[in-house]
């Protein structure tokens, strides 16, 4: 019997260095969020070829950030239109 | 008269370093994402003390991009019934 049920192990490939990443989502799911933040990673590798790989983690993840933060603001103005018709 | 007239600089501390950010948005919303990535990276190592500086900004990045997710496709579903609703 296995000591951790619903913890899924996964080893991913993130700009050419391997990671064990440990979660409760499918396995599918953190590959695909692995897959995203390596595809960030060499995109701005390729903008900016002289990035260390600190860097270009750290810009991936603002550039995410950014994209969580407009998503977020553009779903929070609809919910507000969206009541605003749901109460007229 | 300005070169880049509509570039912001901005200087911010991303997990004890320093980094300059050039970008379109306003120097408070990129402090904004700067603040947001800070977070999760002390976060993360607060909860796994011996993991690198390159380790901790991929997991923060892996980390806001399953926000990301999670928040898109409850945004989607959302559109999706709210569509329905609207058809009826």
């Amino acid at each position: 019997m296995d000591k951790e049920p619903d913890v899924t192990r996964v080893r991913v490939e993130i700009c050419g260095e391997n990671y064990y990443i440990k979660g409760s989502a499918s396995e599918e799911y953190i590959k695909q969020l692995a897959k995203y933040v390596d595809e960030k990673m060499k995109l701005l590798s390729e903008l900016n070829p002289r990035l260390s790989r600190i860097n270009l983690a750290v810009l991936a993840a603002l550039n995410i950030a950014d994209e969580y933060f407009k998503l977020k603001a553009e779903y929070e103005e609809f919910l507000e239109v969206f009541g605003e018709e749901k109460s007229k």
